[in-house]
């Protein structure tokens, strides 16, 4: 049986679902539309330039949901959009895969959670980087005991601002940049220590983003989790044009034995049975996320990305921006 | 003209004053008393069994300030005595070298800050790190502009723990790592960058000390300063037995047109210049703090470390370990 799927917008992560398409005999992309700001495709359609069997296009998702009746919904819209869209797939009981974050304000990811539960369907947010050879090992590595009992994390997110798209120069269709950049990084606290968060302090700052209007180019994120866990995330985009890749992602996990870092593209470990810092060997990637969700949605397998854990960083994403934006400390609770 | 030095305990790192002395002809340790709890300096006595004019021992430490009447006392005892012997060797005009923290308690901050003002004698604590070649060579950087204006710090400072002594696991007598440990790199983030503090956040937790009844094993501080820089310290004892270095510090500076980084002993740097990452040559260290220390109360220079900032980092310390014992955002102001 063939897995339809149907593509609204393409902004941020839709590399993804490309490439989990294509790995996939049992999948096909039937239709793409632009989201309900007219975000283009164009740059979409190309990839599909020589397919056998290219999907269909439209102007209007609403209408290409209804012709096609996928199963699958990809939404990578403006960032404002993706709760709409959706929530309406959710309505019409498809699976929903979705660029993080899953909303930009808490009214709007409560109308998501809402037509979750109501649905049967499947949601998960794009939070790619858990696949990657890196992260993965590195959970592998905590799940094997090599630290102990996580106490203290530190997750860092670099990018170069470049030039970018006027979506992200205004706080309505941005969200801000702990929410668009900051998930990431707030989901690994999460992810790896397994432990609820229960407060957060947040700063952020707009100064020297280079005319980009409401985007924050500093952040800072301080997490109390249970048990004492503490965890911050550092955020900015200030990082060189010049610099050897785009990002600079890190990851520092500190255990009752051990201490665990993500650096470089490699994973080094640190622990009392060891002498000196050890470079862990990578495991190779299995699946990625798009290949993990559609085996889900097809009974085949729990993909890594529940939709809980995407509502619930959602969620923390945006009480952090809470924080910055008032400059206080906010209680979390599940 | 020779200057005399007496030295009260022999906790911390009283090795830069052994290093100090070594290299000036001109200073010499004429007396050695414990601290007002007989904090001990066996260990101290035996650096000069080989001395030509051995320092006096003395049971009393205000014998000893008395009968000898030295320049400048080397305070380094329990943690919380170095408020008291600070304040009552200014009171006699002596200049005072003092290991972190100054103070303890905000109280007592306050009676050291009164009797400096009331002298005319010198005050510097053991801001040692900032002589180290890496972090000497990253201050020549950043003021050279390479990386442009500072907008976002990280700082940390992992430390093994081993079987620390009694006046480690109380928090009287120890005060807290964010003072302790933390002192460094709170220091790091205003020397750097030279902003005032404006408020901080901070956590910490006591869980799997070993043993080590008040003291915290982990902690996090979230610092806003002036103009919307943010900075970070994460401060841990979980760095493993087996690891290749007592103590794992870094910082990592972000600034407008460039990042920084001390990490593994060298410093890195990525600008809008150069491609790719560059390993930063060290510069060579030419006088560690307590020359340093020597040479301005000789009236021949300036501390790198000022009585003010002395002062003023010892003071963000605390404030850093009410928010923490608190739970709250403290404001900071100068």
């Amino acid at each position: 049986m063939n897995t339809k799927i149907c593509i609204v917008g393409s902004t941020g992560h839709i590399n993804y679902v490309l490439e989990g398409v294509r790995n996939d005999e049992q999948a096909s992309v039937v239709g793409i539309a632009p989201g309900p700001e007219e975000e283009g495709v164009n740059g979409l359609l190309g990839a599909f330039s020589f397919s056998k069997n290219p999907p269909r296009e439209f102007d209007d998702y609403e209408k290409m949901l209804k012709e096609m009746d996928p199963d699958v919904v990809v939404v990578a819209c403006h960032f404002n959009n993706h709760a709409r869209i959706s929530t309406e797939a959710l309505g019409r009981d498809l699976h929903v895969f979705v660029e993080k974050p899953v909303a930009t304000t808490l009214e709007d990811l409560d109308s998501v959670k809402k037509a979750y539960e109501d649905s049967d369907s499947f949601l998960a947010t794009m939070f790619g980087i858990r696949y990657r050879p890196t992260f993965s090992t590195a959970k592998k590595i905590v799940e094997g005991g090599a630290i102990g009992e996580i106490r203290l994390m530190n997750a860092q997110k670099s990018y170069i601002l470049g030039e970018r798209g006027e979506h992200y120069r205004k706080r309505e269709s941005y969200g801000g940049t702990i929410p668009w950049v900051g998930s990431h990084a707030i989901d690994w606290l999460h992810w790896f220590s397994g432990r609820e968060f229960k407060s957060v302090f947040a700063s952020q700052s707009r100064e020297y983003n280079r005319g980009h209007g409401d985007l924050e180019s500093t952040a800072l994120c301080h997490f109390v989790l249970a048990d004492e866990v503490l965890g911050n995330v550092t955020i900015d985009y200030l990082r060189p044009e010049e610099a050897p890749s785009h990002g600079d992602d890190r990851l520092r996990l500190v255990g009752s034995r051990g201490v665990l870092e993500v650096r470089d593209e490699r994973v080094f470990l640190i622990n009392d049975e060891i002498e000196g810092v050890r470079r862990v060997p990578l495991r190779p990637v299995e699946k990625g996320i798009f290949g993990d969700f559609l085996n889900h949605v097809r009974g085949e397998g729990m993909c890594k990305v529940s939709a809980e854990d995407s509502f619930y960083v959602t969620e923390t994403c945006l009480k952090a921006r809470l924080s910055a934006d008032e400059g206080r400390v906010v209680e979390l609770g599940k």
